[in-house]
């Protein structure tokens, strides 16, 4: 057999690192600080990243070992991204809005050995020191008592300063584990996945291509998503081997410095969820703010309303761009740009979910497990596969999870011809009315289009003649009014007149999972346990 | 250890080619064939690709079996591109232009089993038909008397017609070998690079990347540089990759088709030799053309002279960016995007031979052996390695090629901090003259600066006392002259004072390589043998 004459190089992350520092040396990483920002280029980063790994070594951290962040956004994080999985150790990013026992359960779980911590949020984390079984020291950013913790601390920047400032990276095979991440499932406990040095490096590699960010050293980043959530969508690594700036907001993720930062410090690409979005729009309708310096605002994790997508680009020149993805798929699996030809009636594809990226396979599956047709009319559930897929959890293989080598993704949907999937539904919250399906996503995003409509959640409750039927949750906006004959009325043209919800409840907001999403559990819960309150009465 | 939980998908070409069909199936692949062109869209391509590998199979070709192609860029050869490769068998790019023992040489070396031929170079495969060893069977695009191959010829249309309309594509591992190009060495017989399905995937997805050329549905792409010659600089795969619509010029590469082309069919994105781009300059000044579509050209294969540049530029508004690589590295390396912050001083940058590009490591190597420093300074060879960079040679493993896993480019370059190189010479072209270098390269740029010089190359000749000095060849536009001393004139303050050439040849052209490089070799034999023409006195 004829063999390939090609290098077997390994496609690494202190491969991204090491180009970046040298070729993107003065690229800059700005950490917001509330009144201005710090600063530091991307060959201080590099060196720093270094003086990390051997920092960690020191403290006993060798191959495989787990090392979780417990940080915000900032330049630190970026370091722990660089130098963690470079030094072939595991980068474990922890959810910093998880309730305790989560937080413990997913230390415990990784095993992580050495935590490092914002002094900001150390509270949240002595919350659980004690539970914690495999961490042996703390690394604490910033100044703060931490002797709580119970084991040894180091501050990060004596223990940095005091570090070789050269480590020799291991040559890893690209298979090799790089970083962590727990789903925040709202049953059962969280699971972890586990990515690869190969995994982030297409995934970097394919966000940064035409059909998805175009990221290149013009661009300044401003990653508002978490890095704790689905690895900012990895907007640290696309954006590094990018060699673009970036501001990292810190703990700053409300309206008001967030559009500060727009205006000051001009990034050209943002992400956030939609929640974000939707406050920092009240807050600038009302602040005129510049935010000429956006060209794409990738947003997802839960639906984007058009209204929202609208609004932004009419009164504020702001190209907001929903992309769709999950831990498990590193995230990125799909962007809806609109197809060619179609510049001047983009809204239609715009709405859609997103159309499925190259590098990602899909098929869309239904309830007898068929393979159905992208024809934009057939419903099914997700299913994907792909280099930068997971093919199961860390410690636990859930079957059920998984469809002879596809990742089932749990959400329902219809696919064009084109490949843009139209989400109706997670598979769990579907409505199934009758023996037809109803969307709570599409009555969601319709509900959203009325002025006085803050945001608005639908779930399943049970319905004697029809199995089920929907509960609308409406969050008014400050000071509208809006009855329920006048929402019905509102949606009449717009969704199929047997879907219009019977049962209506205002709310003052809808409650939230660790990483924003609506929690409808909750919100089932609420209404299975007759808990409504006052403020959940129709006015 | 923790093991990562990512799927181990491979990067094969057959899940490009099956993406790109079913996402992207109404994007367009026109063959321009002299008053028109012929239309196909990617759905009809992909279908074809499939008839294509099912009767390829039903001729015997299986696993690891060699297909050479011998045609022009057209729809048929991308067809090739995908069906051969995602078989399973190994696509083999023959270069149209080499003389016929060396065509001979690289059919029989790489056991060619099929060979694809267009009916309108047929005559050039005939002279050496009853050379070849290994060749079984031959597939004749378009209408021709092929009987004297001596072996039997099918249509291609006919073929596909009768052809399974589906194959089932293997599952392979992405090390397979895919496709194969002979590079076209001035010595020696050529030497064959054999790329992977990883390689070309990688290629492609680095290809349409921000800091390259950011490749997506929205571009139509015009290779001029042969699909033969490196691959068309991988513009086949990461334009289909991308969507990206397909302007192939098949056999019409002169100035006026060119131009027509573009100003019809409007390209967004162009790429060719330096000496294409000169004539077609020379006709757009003559007969204003359209060039507004193309968004970025990029150009290499040889040096690209500053004159050139600013001439697309400031009269076309064409913006032409330098890339650099060859054929052992897939062939894209380096590309000369000027960094952020130059925008108003982006010539110093544009005018270097490219930037790193992310995923391609290089060293530069001094004449002793060690390791240079990139100050912009220091000169050495340009060494490389990576995940799309050749470790060998088909059946020939060349050690002196190879430097502890780093290949040596045999381009001699200094590198700027930040990443850029300048290449100055080949290793073979320098011109050692008093223990010093002189760069031919540089000599050259300057001299097609002066109005009245069309081409310029420079060779090193004996000198008793410099034990090396340059010679000047020099091809002056139609009705244009210049004397030795005018032209010397003209470089005093461009170069080095004691680089300046005492020798100076007017000729009538330079001679080339197979793929249309200056032949330094020819030149300095013509100068040796002191076969000096009428031609190249001093007028």
């Amino acid at each position: 057999m004829l063999e390939s004459t090609m290098q077997d190089s390994q496609l690494t992350i202190s491969s991204m690192l090491e180009h970046s520092r040298r070729v993107y040396a003065t690229s800059r990483v700005l950490t917001f600080e509330g009144d201005g920002v710090r600063e530091a280029s991307y060959g201080e980063v590099g060196a720093r990243a270094h003086r990390l790994a051997s920092a960690l070594q020191e403290l006993g951290v060798g191959r495989g070992d787990r090392v979780g962040t417990f940080l915000w956004n900032t330049q630190e994080h970026l370091e722990a991204y660089l130098a963690v999985p470079s030094m072939g150790a595991v980068l474990h990013t922890l959810n910093l809005r998880l309730f305790p026992e989560q937080l413990a359960y997913v230390i415990n779980h990784a095993a992580d050995k050495v935590v490092i911590v914002d002094s900001t949020i150390l509270p949240l984390l002595l919350r659980v020191a004690d539970q914690l079984t495999t961490v042996e020291q703390y690394l604490l950013v910033g100044e703060a008592d931490a002797s709580a913790l119970g084991k040894p601390v180091h501050a990060y920047e004596k223990l940095l300063a005091d570090a070789a400032a050269t480590f020799v990276w291991p040559e890893l095979d690209e298979r090799t584990a790089a970083a962590m991440c727990y789903t925040s499932g709202t049953t059962g406990n969280p699971k972890g996945v586990v990515y690869s040095h190969r995994s982030t490096y297409l995934h970097s590699l394919a966000s940064g291509g035409g059909n998805t960010f175009n990221l290149s050293e013009n661009d300044t980043v401003l990653p508002v998503v978490p890095m704790f959530h689905a690895n900012a969508w990895g907007l640290p690594y696309s954006g590094w081997l990018a060699g673009a700036d970036f501001v990292m907001p810190g703990r700053f993720l409300q309206a008001e410095p967030l559009a500060k930062m727009i205006e000051t410090y001009k990034p050209t690409i943002a992400g956030a969820v939609p929640t974000i979005w939707n406050d920092l729009l009240t807050w600038i309708d009302e602040h005129p703010t510049d935010m000429s310096s956006l060209r794409v605002v990738p947003c997802g994790g839960s639906a984007v309303p058009q209204s929202l997508m609208k609004a932004y680009q009419e009164r504020h020149g702001v190209r907001i761009i929903q992309a769709w993805g999950m831990t498990e798929t590193s995230p990125l699996a799909a962007v809806s740009h609109p197809p060619k030809g179609y510049e001047d009636d983009e809204w239609p594809w715009r709405s859609k979910t997103g159309r499925i990226l190259a590098g990602v396979e899909m098929r869309l599956v239904g309830e007898s497990g068929d393979v159905l047709p992208w024809d934009g009319t057939a419903v099914g559930e997700v299913q994907v596969r792909g280099p930068w897929v997971t093919g199961s959890y860390h410690l636990d293989p859930d079957p059920a999870k998984f469809d002879g080598g596809w990742l089932r993704t749990g959400d329902v949907a219809s696919v064009s011809p084109e490949g843009f999937i139209q989400i109706t539904d997670r598979a769990k919250d579907v409505i199934k009315s009758g023996g037809e399906w109803i969307s709570s996503v599409d009555l969601e995003n319709a509900l959203m289009g009325h002025p006085s409509v803050r945001e608005a959640a639908v779930v399943a409750v049970p319905d004697e003649r029809w199995v089920e039927r929907p509960l609308a949750c409406v969050v008014l906006r400050d000071g509208a009014s809006a009855s329920p004959k006048e929402l019905s009325d509102y949606l009449e043209d717009k969704v199929a007149k047997w879907w219009l919800p019977e049962r209506w409840s205002f709310i003052a907001e809808v409650p939230r999972t660790s990483v924003g999403k609506f929690d409808k559990k909750v919100l089932r819960a609420q209404y299975a346990d007759h808990e409504l309150t006052v403020e959940q009465l129709t006015p």
